[in-house]
């Protein structure tokens, strides 16, 4: 044996993590599209009241309070939810069940880094397929290519555009492969495509807890599909993925609605004052859907813009890659946050 | 496409996962090798003071506070530590960066069916060496194979046996691939191949907090092995494997090592008499160095007598395999449960 690893992970460049300075740490994040706002107080109470018990014995498999929490509040039937520790996990779990080799992996770009990375490890050959300028969904294409798997974030990152539920229900009608429907950032946006999952069997809605419900630190993600698909997501999942804390904290924070939309109400007033300031200090500002901002400074370098912000306590996103690269990718702060935000850029850039 | 799943996929029979009554059900659960007492205060104290920012925002990558906790506990550099959802993680990302089709996974049988699971996942192909009678290592076999992966459980489930680390050593020595000693029991062993990690740049041990700590609920584990071999590894483990809880929860278990110890000695005084008595009633009963014993009646049906204590509130666990069918394993409870167990094997079976 030449090696220990197989030769698609010798010949990977290893994954670096983002910047998680650890909490406490005097820096503004707006990097990594944490809530600004805290969990539900009714998910943090669970914590005060849970019995060793929870904790000595195996969880659930299926973390079925946590899946009868989301068919409440979604309105889906329990038993179409699939439950991961994160939604990377799910993601994951559907590259191993459905990609390899020429059962191939598609998505338009610029897009979540990892569906890429995912079929890299599997390995799956990929079709990117580049986002024209005003992020229309390049449908022909992508029912041309056919992919045993076609990942599509709506809310997209780090454009922030939703793509059109009508546009997604004509790919899901063409293809015979699975469309994933990333919504990650849904909670921010003003449509969803859960209903494709009642339409087409082909069809699985992803939805994570780290954002809208602020949970980035409990790793809780689902999906959302019909048995059949679920059924082979379900031999490819690990038995014990869902730890018995995140099971219960997540149901709690699922059943309460009414915060988390709060929550994404006061995010979605604080985005739209944020894209005005940063209009007229002259960026250019996506329309977003999320709670995040993709910007273009009116002048000089992006990179220096984020290494200077960063040296002055701020932590936004750079990507170092084609198309963005002149770009800053900016998490929606308290307003309180933003402020600063918009201070430093006026007085150390003079925008 | 005729199918959404790869064919390997599509062929598998679906993992039924093991019986795991909600806490509060009155049944004596003997099925799953929990340990029978809490976990250690000091790591359930950890909930009453976590703060919301921890949940708010992303974990970090790469557990380094629990990393640490194990670098004290077990005198290994803390980089030579990855950290997974539970160790069936870790086992998962080794067989994802080295296994595939020929590149193969070899252990000796019986032992844990994850391996086997998770080599029809990948898949790679599998060899599987019985074990003697007397569950002796087939060294030379394995080493014969010499396959990608070579999984060794010691202590070993469902057997009970430590594998002696001098047969472990001969082994790492002889393969080219990766020598994975699963410890998963090893706090009720007297024996621990944790050296051989100094000495081989190819063995990894695992370990996790699901037995020996009492924290099967938290989902946590890891691997120990040089920086080589973990490179790898790290380009295949999820990002955010590891939530904020479980790192700072799993941390102060780690660190409080006198109680886990206090509860690892009273399960070894506990498995000494329930070994006995099973013996007086005339059951054969496997030596353990684990937390459960594996015993054969010494007449009727194992299967039948598994039926009866389930329906009279005890669950044991009985494996309808070749090899084992006449056989049950039991999870060693506190005396009390261990006491109504033999009751009834009295009381019902006359033995």
């Amino acid at each position: 044996m030449t090696s220990f690893f197989r030769p698609n992970i010798e010949s990977m460049a290893g994954y670096v993590p983002g910047e998680q300075p650890k909490p406490g740490t005097p820096i503004i994040k707006l990097n990594t599209n944490e809530n600004p706002y805290p969990p539900s107080p009714a998910a943090m109470a669970v914590l005060q009241t849970l019995d060793s018990e929870w904790l000595r014995r195996y969880p659930d498999p299926y973390a079925n309070e946590f899946r009868q929490a989301v068919s409440e509040a979604l309105n889906v039937p329990a038993n179409w939810v699939i439950v991961g520790n994160g939604s990377d996990d799910v993601l994951n779990v559907i590259v191993r069940a459905c990609g390899e080799g020429d059962r191939r992996v598609a998505y338009p770009m610029p897009t979540y880094v990892l569906y890429r990375t995912l079929a890299e490890i599997q390995p799956a050959k990929t079709v990117e397929i580049p986002y024209g300028e005003d992020f229309q969904l390049p449908i022909a294409e992508l029912v041309a290519e056919n992919a045993a798997i076609t990942f599509i974030a709506s809310p997209n990152s780090p454009s922030g555009h939703v793509v059109p539920t009508n546009d997604l229900r004509q790919l899901a009608a063409q293809l015979s492969g699975v469309l994933v429907v990333d919504e990650a950032y849904v909670d921010f946006a003003d449509e969803t495509a859960l209903p494709l999952v009642q339409e087409f069997e082909n069809v699985i809605v992803i939805r994570t807890l780290s954002k809208g419900y602020s949970l980035a630190g409990l790793r809780l993600g689902f999906g959302v599909a019909q048995p059949r698909l679920l059924e082979g997501l379900f031999k490819v999942k690990d038995s014990y993925n869902i730890d018995a804390i995140a099971c219960l904290v997540g149901s709690a924070a699922m059943r309460d609605q009414a915060y988390k939309n709060a929550c994404a109400e006061k995010v979605k007033v604080s985005r739209a004052q944020l894209a005005l300031e940063l209009k007229q200090l002259g960026f250019r500002v996506w329309d977003s859907q999320t709670n995040f901002l993709l910007v273009q400074p009116p002048m000089g370098d992006a990179e220096t813009i984020y290494l200077t912000l960063k040296e002055q306590g701020i932590l936004v996103r750079y990507f170092k890659q084609p198309g963005l690269s002149d770009k800053l990718r900016i998490t929606v702060g308290t307003d309180e946050q933003n402020q600063k935000l918009i201070q430093l850029l006026f007085a150390h850039f003079g925008f």
